[in-house]
């Protein structure tokens, strides 16, 4: 793949919560390392009515805030900060735009443009920069999620970026695909002969993916109680998941084979809708409880009013293909659970028949578990025997192999996702990015989801702060005779 | 399965090495951990003229220089001598079984024998045995090896032994099966269900067992240079291994089942004969070079003669069922080699076709390599992802997985192999033992090749000491585009 850097970047709500704490710091990181384009200009913009300097000290105090301290030296931040320029922009004026398009001069060597704005403004911003000049052919556009908040509204949105930037150049953020070991994930199944035989009905038992988060609203009140948990998690993130484990083998590692693969298994996703919902998912709402010790109040007390939003969903998903035919992915992901942790779990078959039972081993089915948070791993779990004389039986027990721990490698610091996504966008390179037709088909699977449980008037079940949500989310996969990995 | 303890334990040749070095540091071993049957009287006899006492003393001596000093408890050795009586026998001599039999007295609650002499005078021991009443109901026998150096004599030995004992009460041993490592072999293939389905030709490249060893002629001159390598090591403990990573799923894991599947795999070996011996095999013998730096004269000075004797042969072989058609099987052994080094290397298929190659990744076959010697260990090899931008490329890199390293476990300290074959002869459980029929498969698989190299008049090509045996051997596999793992 020939990478085309952009001569410069533009950032849109630079002064903004993800700003501060993700993209300032990524962009100072990959700067730090000598890996952003030695002439790249960043130019800055939000509502705000900074001129340069007053960025720039803006710019610096969320990098003191949220960088390692080891990380930021006097040298990096002068050469950092001398790269950004700050123009304000009101969205609803085209003559702030005028007055962006002039700072950011020429895009004849290309121009990458990062949207990190209230989805309100994508019309209004998209519309300005092609008034000013700012959408031409060398012009690139990463958005940020959430992307509507549904299939109509991401339609919506869509369409008016499609009107001024063809699919090629955007650039549609998971930041769970700049996650190390979810790329990592890809390596496994297709530089190694070892899984993909097994890879499939037959050799999979089943798969699980749990997003759980320790919090509750935060500061997200607006947002999450419009959104709840499938549009928050699932539609997004984990469904990204589920594609990239489920996917057939690509031809090539580019964004077209890809992409084309994840989006075959998005669409073929089995409907849960009206008809199922209620035998397929649990959704649930936290009330008061306790979580690391602490008492913490319910969602409707920290909402301040009774709320019918989903902060638990729990999904039976399936996919209707040859390879995955039988194998259920169960889906779970909430706020107020017992810990804080990403991770795929992969079961599979028990071997056909033991030939220890008769000498007493207890056999475990092997294991694959890829942790994305709050530690990133690779984990296999394999029976091996226990050295001994074997006088009582044989003993066997479960060795846990770390085939990928990111984190522990000495020779490299651990990288925000975001930094591999801001650089893949400077250089353009789409592979790590949602492609239109995969957040349709994610839309579609949710949005029949949705219906589904308002058409069954399904409400959230309770469940206590500090637990594994409702007991419905056990019983649905123990019907199954599967228990949650927790 | 159902172990019947044996109320006695006679040891022939108790006064030879084997016995010094290795039979009663286990037997003390195994008592020291309460393993043995509180009341296991244990009748030691050789040719040599000891009373009790002088044996007792003479054991200690082997125990003091043998043991880790930390095992050998005053206690411990008090206990373990209070076992032994010792009677002198002369195999000649029928009177000298009955004297015999008058110590060891009642056989009622069963009676192990431990053969460890010199094969020529297995048939009178046996037929004194016989005659004096020692080989009843309730007696097993264990024989050491070598049984034979060919067909012929090997069914001498056996036909000596099965006229008095029945095949349900021979013990074989082959002290490679009493290794931790071995019997782990067969947890991994058949308590995993993610080595089996590519454990067959179409998902393994090739399999090579490497027996090397850094002496030289030692002290077994007389034994030796009438052996070579094909029969020191192929006939028995490489064939065993070949058995082992070849054999189908048995039914179950016991004596039947285990060694029904290995003799099959042992039957299916393919014919390597007068027709095609030069090209399936390469024997060597060592020259004077050095090893570990040190130089060491050539096998014919350390004999002192010429000698046609193989010190080492390299074989090319093939396992004529479904499962391992067109797999070769690489198998070398030999002394005065660079490292003393005792292996199984299983190279699985590459992967049909790399998405990585144009992304610059190149890709290592997934390998599992079992290793007897010089430490046990087991190891599986995948490719990760190496964590980084993957901005030149992406970079995968190959991540050794110890699956088992017996050594290490604190909790058990290791064990001779010999502890768990002398527990398993006392209990009764024959699995680890060689039947017959694998016996008489092995031999007539080598007396065929011996035969194939003879008949073309095959001399041993010189290797220098210190290397890796004639360059021959490295051609062996290179044609096949396989290198050697060292």
């Amino acid at each position: 793949m020939v990478r085309t850097p952009s001569g410069k970047l533009l950032l849109f709500g630079a002064t903004g919560d993800l700003s501060q704490r993700m993209l300032l710091p990524s962009l100072y990181g990959l700067d730090a390392d000598g890996l952003l384009p030695p002439d790249l200009a960043i130019v800055a913009t939000a509502r705000s009515g900074h001129d340069d300097e007053g960025f720039r000290a803006f710019a610096e105090a969320a990098l003191r805030k949220h960088m390692p301290a080891d990380r930021c030296t006097e040298d990096g931040l002068k050469t950092f900060l001398a790269r950004l320029r700050y123009v304000p922009v009101d969205a609803s004026k085209e003559s702030d735009f005028q007055a962006l398009a002039d700072v950011v001069g020429s895009t004849e060597k290309g121009l990458s443009i990062f949207l990190s704005t209230a989805p309100s403004l994508f019309e209004a911003t998209i519309d300005g920069l092609a008034s000013a000049g700012l959408a031409g052919d060398g012009v690139r556009i990463g958005l940020e999620k959430p992307l509507g908040y549904d299939m109509a509204s991401s339609r919506e949105i869509n369409d008016a970026v499609a009107a001024v930037f063809p699919e090629e150049r955007i650039f549609r953020i998971d930041h769970y695909l700049g996650k190390e070991t979810v790329q990592n994930l890809l390596a496994l199944r297709f530089a190694n002969s070892l899984f993909e035989p097994l890879w499939k009905a037959g050799g999979i038992d089943h798969v699980q993916i749990t997003v759980s988060e320790t919090v509750g609203l935060e500061g997200r009140v607006g947002f999450y109680d419009g959104a709840g948990a499938i549009r928050d998690m699932v539609q997004n993130h984990m469904l990204q998941l589920v594609a990239l484990v489920a996917m057939e083998a690509p031809a090539q590692f580019d964004s077209t084979s890809i992409r084309d693969e994840k989006v075959k298994v998005l669409r073929s996703l089995r409907r849960i809708d009206r008809t199922n919902a209620d035998k397929m998912i649990v959704i649930g709402q936290y009330a008061a409880g306790a979580v690391a010790g602490g008492a913490v109040p319910g969602y409707a007390d920290e909402l301040g009013k009774p709320s019918d939003t989903e902060t638990f969903v729990a999904i039976k998903a399936n996919i209707d293909n040859w390879r995955w035919k039988g194998v259920p992915f169960y889906l779970r992901t909430g706020k107020r659970l017992p810990t804080r942790q990403s991770e795929i779990f992969i079961q599979f078959k028990p071997v056909p028949h033991s030939i220890f039972e008769a000498r007493g081993a207890v056999l475990q089915p092997n294991k694959l578990v890829i942790r994305l948070q709050p530690d990133e791993n690779v984990r296999l779990l394999l029976m091996s025997k226990v050295p001994g004389l074997d006088r009582d039986g044989i003993k066997l027990r479960e060795v846990p192999l770390d085939i990928a721990m990111p984190n522990a490698f000495a020779d490299s610091h651990r990288r925000i996702a975001y930094e591999r996504l801001l650089l893949d966008l400077v250089e353009g390179d789409q592979t790590l990015f949602v492609r239109r037709d995969e957040v349709e088909a994610q839309w579609e699977w949710v949005d029949a989801i949705r219906d589904g449980w308002s058409v069954n008037a399904m409400k959230p079940r309770p469940y206590t702060a500090g637990t594994w949500g409702p007991s419905a989310a056990i019983a649905l996969t123990e019907r199954d005779g599967v228990t949650w990995h927790d």
